[in-house]
């Protein structure tokens, strides 16, 4: 099965306490297509402008992402500046132009609405709820947003959240969204806004699932050295949602959720290893294999080869 | 086998953003020696004053705690006063008066030498280091220490932490300790002081375990209401060590301090329900046995029964 990812394609500048690189490949969109795709098909529905850099429709191409969702308009790519803190744990974005961005329509060519998953990456509601507009009937459909929306579209996310299958988001958003410090209690307040299931992404301190009465809590791998977190969540619910959409007649239901978050955190581990999408670049299957190992020994304590 | 607890005991007075509480049972060495009860024999080193309660040594009694290290002498016994923020994570000290504790010198009675496991809970590392110095040659020898003592006595912590196989203590003192924002770097600095085993504790997001080139990531249980959670790092470090103590005969290797890292944070998971050590009174081994299975399916990604 393929699943569908739609969101910003972007060149950003990002600086970090040890480098600042320029005109780097970004957006939830690029970083979500890169991370399915090492498990799935992916029809990728985005906009640039007429100075998008050839190398980087390559990359796409080369990881066999459908492009024909692909909008290329007139005018400059949307760009997103940023610098992280000492920690790199906080951030402050330096600049954002929305470029071609602002007038985007996401519009779903021809086979796309059948994509049985679909991932809304982080855009706003308005733009994701127009995406369902144009769905045939998905199988799963996973939506990922940020804080931005809850303060300024919060009416049209709760509309959004009422359609969708999960919702994935950060800690601190949840808190947002629901005014609850406790995450236990945040999750219980979002499944009532309608996802079933509900990913709460902490960073360096891993991700929770809740759903079905369930609980799963997925470590994070222990990295000595992180040099760019940018896209981290977004190829965390990229790599989620491929792996969904690889298990072909499976049903989706807690247990596959269950490694469906260790996937994705997978994919985010090795993605914040370098600056934009260069880790993933290299990436192989034995890479994904070796370290889901890793997770394995790391989350038991039981049975241990 | 037993297990030696060394530290503080105290009567605190509490205070969260629900409810206040004076005089209660506390000190690290109460929460540690009490979590460690339910596996295996505790020998009990502390001092208390003339004014300790009798149901507090009666508690300690009812869970078979040694009582032999126990001194009461004349004058007041340790007292405590915090008071917990809005979201439960920070607290402020509001008054500490030593009493009898200014003039401790843990002393340890005839067999107590010999016990195999020594669980140095928080107190000055002048004394834990006193403790060690009276062992015969134990099996195992757990510390805990916190911010005070690594900001004004870390030339005695560190001669203390070439003489423990693990030290214990929480995210923001190991940053503290090691300069090191990583808690990867910072376990490692730590282990190359001496321990050869470091457990990170973060509160809400579980435990962590560094050593033998292996890594444990422990989740925290997911409670939808903590009352008081004072003492939880001491009823971890307790549990564990009890834990540890009650596989006779067994190497203390990493596999068997996975499972025991799982004990404490099921102790602790339930001391944090009640206030002082109210919950921990009335826990049954069926309590403990329900939640282990708890923490098995929230770890596990495969073979889900």
């Amino acid at each position: 099965m393929s699943v569908l990812v739609v969101g910003s394609i972007a060149l950003d500048t990002v600086k970090t306490p040890m480098a600042e690189h320029a005109d780097l490949l970004g957006g939830s969109a690029s970083y979500a297509a890169l991370g399915a795709s090492f498990f799935s098909p992916v029809n990728l529905v985005g906009v640039v402008g007429d100075d998008f850099p050839k190398e980087h429709v390559e990359l796409f191409r080369d990881r066999r992402i459908d492009l024909d969702g692909l909008q290329t308009v007139p005018g400059k790519t949307f760009r997103w500046s940023g610098e992280y803190m000492w920690d790199l744990n906080t951030r402050e974005t330096r600049s954002v132009e929305l470029n071609v961005f602002e007038h985007f329509t996401p519009t779903l060519p021809g086979g796309y609405s059948e994509t049985p998953v679909f991932l809304l990456a982080n855009i706003g509601p308005n733009l994701q709820n127009h995406v369902l507009d144009q769905a045939a009937k998905p199988k799963f459909i996973i939506a990922d947003t940020m804080d931005l929306w809850i303060n300024i579209a919060l009416d049209e996310l709760l509309r959004l959240l009422k359609r969708v299958d999960m919702l994935i988001l950060n800690d601190g958003e949840a808190r947002q969204l629901t005014k609850e410090t406790s995450l236990i209690k945040a999750a219980a307040k979002i499944r009532g806004f309608g996802p079933k299931y509900v990913v709460i992404k902490k960073g360096e301190h891993g991700a929770l699932l809740f759903g079905d009465g369930k609980f799963f809590s997925c470590g994070a791998y222990p990295l000595e050295d992180i040099h760019d977190p940018t896209g981290a969540g977004d190829t965390f619910a990229g790599g989620l949602a491929g792996w969904l959409a690889a298990q072909n007649g499976q049903a989706i239901n807690f247990d596959a959720l269950r490694k469906a978050v260790v996937y994705g955190s997978i994919l985010a581990s090795f993605n914040v290893e370098a600056f934009s999408l260069e880790r993933l670049r290299t990436l192989t299957q034995n890479d994904i294999a070796g370290r889901y190992e890793d997770f394995r020994l790391m989350q038991q304590f039981e049975i241990i080869e």
